[in-house]
């Protein structure tokens, strides 16, 4: 091997190691034996095993977007699906949905934790809380992580994600941030604007070591079984060819006119 | 609401139950506090949830493809996330390689194997073997999940995950008939063709209740955790677009030609 | 350059040569001053220029394929694209929609125009088409590229570009033959199931000197425009995220229900 | 039909109009026996047919784009395809790479003319083009639009494509002032700093009536015909599933080590 053909570099898995392949310098004839799956996400997203609460952590995570019946994601998946295209291609079209607004808000929220716990380390995140809050309504921006159209009263998925990671002792400085956070809008505004799923999900996933990057990526890991599922559903139980029904369309474009005269050239 | 406005049906999730989500007759708060995300996967996908044998079986099939290092999908999930495009979308067309060839090809033996198993009740094993082997042979084709153009003497994964679906006790016909096509193959060739990952997962992943267009996506939802860690890992370790080296390409085409006189008019 | 580097051969370009690249043998630069367009996409898929009736005549192809309004490739493209995802995102997801049976139904009829053609050189094309339709019927199998659900009486674009074709002189044995099928399916069915776009634009894209392989590509290249048109539109002019109308979704999955017993453990 | 069940709306193109389809007010039969298909191309893009000059132009700049020979979006192309997949969703994979860095990039350039145009009405380009130079060295940010790599004295095909604009009268404010920061840049920095393919590209197209947002557009619906050709040609003329040559890679994670004896347990 002469190093100038070298053009990937990888630290997350080796597959010319005889009759194994090695996974962030673990066996993955071993890893089938004695670890279980979650501990494989957590191995090759993170590089090392988790603790039993990181794994159990990360399980809770990964269940509560596991699917959500007729979205803009699964419907995507099954309208590609049943134009007669292979299993992949239909789930792959339903991930691109997972962009800065469907399932991938967290991202932000997760880089902008870190950013903030690591920038304000020794302070009390109570007042750490009301300067992000007061410098988000000088801009005239929204803190992403709160509030959700369809759930007024609160995400019910946030709480239940912050209590077990409590109960787990996982929750820390980002965890302990995010809830200020909540506090201080709610000083702030008059009203309770809750932590969404995004907001749960972003900075419990930090406080169990994982990386900003991870917080859409785990999204897209639990989806993808949901996106599977309603390809499968679509692909088994449906017709087919799905068009969209005629009078869901209205046209609001020019009214029908005649091609200018420099057109009516033969063909 | 009026059932002719209805365009969706669904058996996977209902999302619109007031404070949380049912996931195929269950609460999706419960699954998060109760019920580890492998069942959950298995819940989605097979409507039930699984027994604990059918849940460790599952743990097993789903690490043994998480990741095999640079590979065309994960290469293809790299190179779109390193021009500058969001994570979910380098993951999208890493998946779409998953297809009849590299990931995918578990389908066809999947169903093959379903449609056998299922035609065949009451016979032997071997007796079924030997006629699908001969069959193949007058045909001149070839049986899917034997083989390993990497792994001559046999794909070492695949004997692991069969020890363990028989300590388990969840072997069943679509195994048996698997190995019996092993036998069979050796039989009439003369060599052994060892069952390979493809043959394995897909034997064993009928015999804990799944359906054969589940092959697929069982390698779909294990790989796409190894994309997302190349796309995290190229995103924040390498340096940004990637080019394809100028001496790894050779143009064949024709030599340098002069434009016809026919187009030789001034733009 | 030692060859054991070379991953990649390619006819199509050589962007590697001082300041210009090479197409098909042509400059670059002289194709961007001297040639038009639809020229220059004839050139990269056959390798040659077209002549005058060959380029006229794929304009017209390109043209009858470039919009069909709101259609799952459009709709697939538009949710995509309200998720906050780059457009090139969306319009991908909207071309996996052109599979076997929305979009890309012309390949498969392309291919089997390809060797009917070739296989039966001499003889008269009526009797070949009325062949085919008897073994087709005996096989009970369709032939593609006839019938169209939303238009009973013919699709109109598919006499409009045979004529064209005809008027050109670029209408050949693969025209003759797809014609010919159409009088034998209607002799043999008593009824006329007339040629529809697939039909039509596969049999005359052959007769221009295309592969059988480009039928499906045209499409994509010709709804590429209209699906862009589709993404900018809903960028420019909608409100963002896209849900799913409660009221289009029914649930007919199991009805809520309890946890089983064993998986009653704490968190 | 009761506006209540509108979920589209759209000014594209009505499919529903009897045997024609209307786009953007025209018969699609009316455009394919009178219109060629570039012309089309800035119908559905702008909403009306193109002058003469405008058509003219937009067969340049679409001419530019078509094909770079082997490149990450062909690559990925390529790969996708080999892996036995629908040609579709090789093109949609390759499309992908077309974002902020390789082949979008002008994307941002256009948006940035655009307002620069819009918002300094009745100044002189020199002068407007200095305060920018100006203001972005101080923020230290790169001009987009400017520079090649692998064309220190300049992409070629930049002074082309502004050439024929000039010839065919169509460069305005946008080329004027693309022009204009190409000689502040040099007077600023003391060298030149040509325009490159994505400048030129997008300063045209606002000066021939597009929208910024159809910068990448341009390069997508033109990029597309290159891909569509790799992927034939893949599919023609390669072998089948491509790997990645085992010397191209190098695992640089953790060397092979044990499993922590927490996980020893039986499976």
């Amino acid at each position: 091997m002469t190093s100038d053909r070298i053009q990937w570099h990888t630290a997350v898995a080796d597959p010319h190691t005889g009759d194994d392949v090695v996974i962030r310098g673990y066996s993955l004839l071993e890893l089938i034996d004695h670890v279980d799956f979650v501990s494989g996400i957590y191995l090759v997203l993170a590089g090392e095993l988790p603790s039993p609460a990181q794994r159990r952590m990360l399980d809770a995570l990964l269940m509560a977007a596991i699917d959500h019946g007729i979205s803009p994601s699964s419907a995507v998946t099954r309208m590609i699906t049943a134009a007669g295209v292979p299993i992949q291609a239909g789930v792959a079209g339903g991930l691109l949905t997972l962009g800065d607004i469907h399932g991938g808000a967290g991202e932000e929220f997760a880089r902008f934790l870190t950013e903030s716990v690591a920038g304000n380390q020794g302070r009390e995140w109570s007042a750490v809380a009301r300067d992000i809050v007061t410098a988000h309504r000088e801009r005239k921006r929204r803190i992403p992580g709160y509030g959700h159209p369809q759930h007024p009263d609160g995400d019910p998925r946030a709480p239940r994600l912050v209590g077990i990671a409590r109960r787990l002792g996982v929750a820390g400085d980002h965890v302990a941030l995010a809830l200020a956070l909540e506090a201080a809008i709610e000083e702030r505004s008059g009203r309770r604007i809750a932590m969404n799923i995004d907001g749960a999900l972003s900075s419990i996933m930090l406080d169990i070591g994982l990386h900003w990057r991870h917080a859409r990526v785990l999204c897209m890991i639990s989806r993808t079984c949901g996106l599977c599922a309603h390809a499968v559903e679509e692909a088994v139980r449906e017709r087919g060819w799905r068009g969209i029904p005629f009078d869901t369309v209205s046209y609001d474009g020019p009214a029908p006119r005649e091609l200018p005269d420099a057109y009516r050239t033969p063909a």
